[in-house]
């Protein structure tokens, strides 16, 4: 006998009360929050790695979780000199041990003097600490050519997913049609999309060119937003550079196409600029939104709003689970930072250890000091197999017929168009599942790779893609590759 | 010339647009939220310091943090073990170290077996290492005598603050009338506040009875519960024992009558439980809410709806820095739990560090191991402090006119109530600062100690407080207690 929800006095015959929290009484934006990326496709993964522990018979011998950017996860090697700098900080005896050198001992009593009571243990205070933020302008100013950066308006952050939301949650205002709006990229990376849902805010697709490598076109931007302005209140515009999912690195004169656009309708810009260091293609250069910004001079330079957020778990270090990263803010109202600065007030302090590392990774060792040499060299190495691995997937995706994939010119993820055929649509929705979705279960279900269905990112109506990291070690990736190439040829003959 | 808020097009006469984010378009639940424990009076104590170290003369020589539960901030040293631990995990080279424990190699080798690329730089799954939440589950069913705790409704946090205002966003829904309450004790720990008013939650007061040593009494949860019923919905009811910032320690017999209460009321429960390790007065014993609604049988066992929270910041170790913690979820509704796993997916995972500490605080080393004796030892020490500290701070306030204090049972702060004179009052009034504020900011800039006013934690209307932590050094304790007490003399004459 079903209970009525809201029934306050209602007690089944069985003598068992209704919970108080229900799926009917709990928050409804929380019920619209979807998360592919760690979505039930992950979860279905983790049941097949224990099926495999168990001695259950597969297809396969492992799990190949292709579905996130977690670079140590496929066993990309932590870099040496953050590691020690850290370690030292943890356990400060270790600075009278021969075993480390001496740059990294003299970094770690930097970081240890600004922390309270000299201890990692201590809150920070919750900007994060005054020192970082500093190194963090001046690695700001390097990045962008010389362009002053103000350590008051950069705020360190648990990764950038948090700095993200916290800038959504101060633009979220507004009911009916003055909701707040945001315009998003299709495909985007689901964060977005999960946290305006939760906050109850308006999403606004718009679509990146397929056709041009996943360009972002402005005469797009202004199809969207006069369309959302028919229902909501469109007040910020996120830019995705380098791409999540797509890879694409922007030019630097659509990054001034886009400020401009951006001035002209009165929104508030986001960069998430988490992969500024993946850049592998040849042409490709990273341009901050900051520098073209600040470069364009009056009126942009001085009045448009923007928030650019930065992360230590992706880059050449990889370093997802310290959760470190920041927000730099540019010409946001003052009054409005005072109450940024408070909401973080409440949650404390961004993790200190993940501070840290933020602070070696914008911070490297210099050319005179004793692990310059061995930094750079692991850099480069890991930067250099990045950019061996993007190469690789266009080329091997490429190949193969009914997959089309765009140049993987940054970040960490290809975002190849899959052709399913009609009777395989048709299956799926028969299980009410969304195509590229029930093609990623099969898939994981015979060859234990883990990709992430286009469905959960969004694209074009009728088009199919999947995300799957570049991540996989180099000697596994080609296998990997004509695995996933093979699967779809023998899936689409199964469906013709 | 002012602009409008929300007018598109109108540009001001000096060519200046109006900022697309200001006080009037922003969020404006952000603007309600206010949080004491680093308002405004800790922004002055930090311009102090600075002022301290430019050489500007001041009537003090250092300012003394007595806001935050900051324990290594004050002073008090990592526990070795932990420390161990995770520069091991942090640095596997050490593991070749002759300079580490056998025990402490182990455990780390067991806790990277678990990561992700075996290392703290990988992400963990959502809900936290799996292996962390079966040491927590066993740790719980130690601490509860026996009662089991099943690993999967224990999601691991980002500190326990994170894990608090998840379960809060689960909470909220409806509008007006029915819009959610939550039950809050007066006073309160402001994360509780804070949450609420960015959430758009109804915050229902509960006010502790100073005069029976800040016990919470079910008749005034009746009178709270009813009043709110006039204007909203309550569905939750929050507990924090020991008290934060009351320093009260719940009897068994009061957690049963609010377990009661909750039940007939429809109640979800959150209790607050991170200062479980922190218990000084003779008598006073931690008993956990999960292990009195066990015992209490049917119907409370299998149906009262309750979330407990612990945390890494607090307890001996005190390790904030971390933001490591936990939630553990009883009688939850499946699908309800779903639904708060999908949430947390949305922020990728905790700090995997934090998750470590997490791990080593709740599987200690056991008699037989090497680290035994040290660990128990550091233990003891602090928490020895601790309660002499919780002791010294009640008997120095109670020998000052004008200052009651009641015993510090729990938990790492006094509550301390003072008399403030009817003109220092108006004077506070005209200065626009709640009277406590004004006694708090003077008491800064003349003596160096900061303490938070009572008005930030809530209090009966023309009572005054301040909430100051135990935790400065032992030696240093008394002469600030003293020079506390001697500034609330010389304030009550100026204004007598």
């Amino acid at each position: 006998m079903a209970l009525r929800a809201g029934d306050h006095s209602q007690v089944a015959m069985n003598g068992l009360k209704e919970k108080v929290l229900t799926l009917d009484t709990m928050n409804p934006c929380v019920r619209k929050v979807e998360y592919a990326v760690r979505g039930p496709i992950v979860l279905r993964a983790l049941e097949l790695e224990q099926e495999l522990r168990q001695g259950v018979k597969k297809p396969f011998t492992e799990v190949i979780r292709a579905n996130i950017g977690d670079a140590q996860a496929m066993g990309q090697k932590p870099i040496t000199f953050l590691r020690q700098v850290l370690a030292l900080c943890v356990h400060p005896d270790l600075l009278n041990s021969p075993d480390f050198p001496e740059d990294a001992k003299r970094r770690a009593e930097r970081i240890l003097q600004a922390c309270g009571g000299h201890s990692l243990g201590a809150y920070s205070i919750s900007s994060g600490i005054q020192l970082i933020r500093e190194d963090v302008a001046r690695y700001i100013e390097r990045r962008d050519g010389g362009i002053p950066a103000d350590p008051n308006n950069i705020y360190l952050s648990t990764g950038a997913s948090d700095a993200i939301v916290t800038v959504l949650k101060l633009l979220v205002a507004g009911e009916g049609r003055t909701r707040t709006g945001v315009l998003i990229p299709i495909p985007q990376y689901p964060l977005y999309s999960a946290a305006l849902a939760e906050l109850n805010a308006v999403q606004v697709d718009y679509y990146l060119d397929e056709e041009r490598a996943w360009a972002l076109d402005v005469a797009e931007l202004r199809r969207a937003l006069a369309q959302a302005r028919d229902h909501c209140c469109p007040r910020a515009l996120c830019v995705i550079n380098p791409g999540n999912p797509t890879g694409q690195v922007q030019a630097r004169e659509c990054i001034e196409a886009v400020i401009r656009f951006a001035f002209e309708e009165r929104l508030f810009l986001m960069a998430d600029e988490v992969y500024q260091d993946n850049v592998y293609a040849e042409g490709s250069q990273f341009h901050s939104f900051k520098k073209v910004l600040t470069e364009m001079g009056p009126p942009y330079a001085a009045q448009q709003e923007l928030a650019s957020f930065h992360s230590v778990s992706k880059g050449y270090m990889g370093e997802c689970g310290f959760r470190g990263g920041y927000v730099e803010v540019v010409n946001m109202d003052p009054a409005v930072q005072s109450q940024m600065q408070k909401l973080m007030s409440v949650r404390l302090c961004p993790p200190v250890p993940g501070q840290l590392l933020l602070d070696v990774v914008v911070s490297p060792p210099a050319p005179s000091e004793p692990s310059f040499a061995q930094f750079q060299a692991e850099r480069q190495a890991v930067l250099a197999e990045l950019a061996a691995k993007a190469k690789l997937t266009e080329q091997v995706f490429n190949e193969a017929p009914g997959i089309r994939c765009n140049p993987v010119q940054g970040a960490m993820y290809s975002f190849p168009r899959v052709q399913l055929p009609p009777r395989a649509v048709q299956r799926a929705q028969e299980l009410g599942l969304a195509p590229d979705m029930f093609f990623c279960l099969r898939l994981l279900e015979e060859t234990g790779i883990c990709v992430v269905p286009g469905s959960g990112f969004g694209q074009k109506e009728g088009t199919y893609h999947f995300r799957m990291t570049i991540l996989p070690p180099l000697e596994k990736l080609r296998p990997l590759l004509e695995k996933l190439s093979q699967f779809h040829a023998k899936f689409t003959r199964e469906y013709s």
